[in-house]
């Protein structure tokens, strides 16, 4: 098991990182404030997990919301789902919440936990490779809203993440995917060394191989960890978490949610936002192919769908909230491990890059 | 105009206190982020105020919700309104939303604010004096559930509170006594000159004396950030605030909200805390009579309502969220302006002062 203590203004929160977490109760119950545990989770994880991890809670009251799986469950009916039955079992300000499941399952906990009676102990135990990347830090939780994504949300910080890889066995080898074009994420924006680790280690990652996944996730929360820390106000840096995303975001909202996994639309994305890079002469040849070849080699698109024009790429695009409005603002790579946003990209090359763009 | 400055850990915001703030946009305009402005209010206060506010907003994109009045209203269903109609104008994470009505309006507009794009700017224009004197310091947002009052929300501070004496001219007087129980309340637990100012000037409050309001308004505000200043977490002194409320909220659940006024139920209560307080020996008798007459000055009930028994009054406040499980947690006075918590008192007790009780 590995640990990483992540810094907020006013106190530390720890992400433990290892196989057999689910059964570890000793990395709970000290961050459990009262008697009173709610654990949120969906139908797709609690016939798998949901015993193991109310094992260890025999010493409280535990009571549980089970929700349908998916991005179309998080809503703000959802949530209420949550307040209904916190109230209905009478727990208190203190009683804690746990989000046993995948991102949609912990932002909703999350959310709910920042609003009941003010604001109560959450505690997340993400159970996708994606979640455990992205969501153990940065304290965004919410739902959406039939006119947005995220648009309903608060900031609310968990008492500890837990997350267990052993429980990555029964994610699908797509969400594995999906998973691992976050982790190559914070290689190509921060860590050119890690990104050669990430190429030396694909293999044993997608066989589950426990040491290097506790490493992967370890490297890339703490790469979060450091991008969030120097840019609370969300103004500057953090936007490299992005890279990727405007494109990424375009083909999810053309193909429906869902059809194409957040991580596959991102991993295309990631190839798009390379490919413009090498164009405006940041990356070589050579550069440009280690990043299609390491997206390749996690199971990961390096096309756009067939049934997206250029057209349609930049009305999409320009939907994006973080984009200007005349000029497009993309966040590209001026390196290998080193991300830049340039704000003023002509939308005529982003066309001509698509047109290029190799379809399915 | 008089302007107190709240001290928050990260900032500061100022509430003006004065007549006729309504109008001078000079306060509001430096506090608007972004060039979006939402208003919220209700069917009663939008006649009488709403043009007058808009009038100073004509170089900002300004929209509107009008809720229906009353406390029914306070509900998730009305806070997504405001959020639907945020979306449907298009309101971008740098929106201002700016409440304007009592304290039901406040608090809604504070938690759609807190959650909106996960929080944007909030702006607090009380119409009551009980909100003026109670929402204005505390950063309290939130709606009901069935299943009980406040029960989803969130701390989120305004940006700056006009508390504008001159809209009090057409609040119903009964509600003017409502907000003078809470005014008086500020005294009594904390201020005895400012208690003997409340004696001297009674007439003049009740007459919309725009000075007397204003003083009367600024001291109570100060008082409650004074208390809350010290006491963040809420396990201390700031319960004290909740003088005569343990009662009063058994009144309230008894006679069904609205029927009672939170102030009406708040003024009675305090009567019964300090013939409490006068049964422990803390308040002699004549210290009791000047409780039980500055609050019939202020046009208060002095009885409790008929249809309750000693028997249902310890029932519902058993029922209340701030006390212990066999004796009796209660606010009570150690002298003229300045409380103290008892959480041992007998059941025994308080049953024999509400058998003893006035009844109307």
């Amino acid at each position: 098991m590995q640990t990483l203590s992540v810094k907020l203004p006013e106190r530390h929160y720890p992400i433990h990182i290892g196989p057999g977490l689910l059964a570890r109760s000793d990395l709970l119950t000290p961050h459990i404030a009262g008697r009173q545990v709610m654990i949120v989770t969906n139908e797709a994880v609690a016939p798998h997990y949901l015993e193991r991890l109310k094992a260890g809670l025999t010493d409280y009251t535990v009571a549980e919301v089970i929700l349908p799986d998916g991005e179309a469950t998080k809503t703000l009916a959802s949530v209420e789902r949550i307040w209904d039955a916190l109230l209905a079992h009478g727990f208190n300000r203190r009683c804690t919440l746990i989000a046993l499941g995948g991102g949609v399952i912990g932002d909703m906990t999350g959310f709910a936990a920042a609003c009941y009676q003010r604001g109560v102990a959450f505690i997340q135990v993400p159970t996708t490779l994606l979640s455990q990347v992205d969501s153990s830090v940065g304290g965004k939780t919410g739902v959406n809203h039939p006119r947005g994504k995220n648009m309903i949300g608060a900031f609310w910080q968990p008492k500890v993440v837990i997350n267990d890889t052993s429980v990555l066995a029964t994610l699908p080898d797509r969400e594995l995917s999906a998973g691992l074009a976050e982790v190559i994420k914070y290689g190509l924006i921060r860590d050119e060394a890690f990104l050669g680790w990430l190429e030396s280690n694909m293999a044993g990652l997608r066989a589950l191989d426990d040491e290097a996944l506790t490493y992967a996730i370890r490297r890339s929360c703490e790469i979060k960890a450091e991008v969030v820390v120097l840019d609370e106000t969300e103004q500057g840096i953090r936007a490299h978490l992005n890279l990727g995303h405007t494109f990424g975001h375009a083909i999810e909202a053309a193909m429906g949610y869902g059809n194409w996994l957040h991580g596959e639309a991102v991993g295309a994305g990631m190839v798009m936002a390379a490919t413009l890079s090498h164009h405006f002469g940041d990356l070589d040849e050579q550069a440009l192919h280690r990043v299609r070849d390491v997206i390749g080699q996690a199971g990961l698109p390096l096309h756009a769908p067939r049934e997206m024009n250029s057209a349609r790429f930049l009305e999409l695009m320009r939907l994006d909230k973080k984009m200007l409005d005349e000029r497009l603002r993309l966040v590209l790579l001026s390196a290998l491990g080193q991300a830049c946003i340039n704000d003023d990209v002509d939308p005529a090359t982003v066309i001509e890059l698509i047109d290029n763009f190799p379809r399915a």
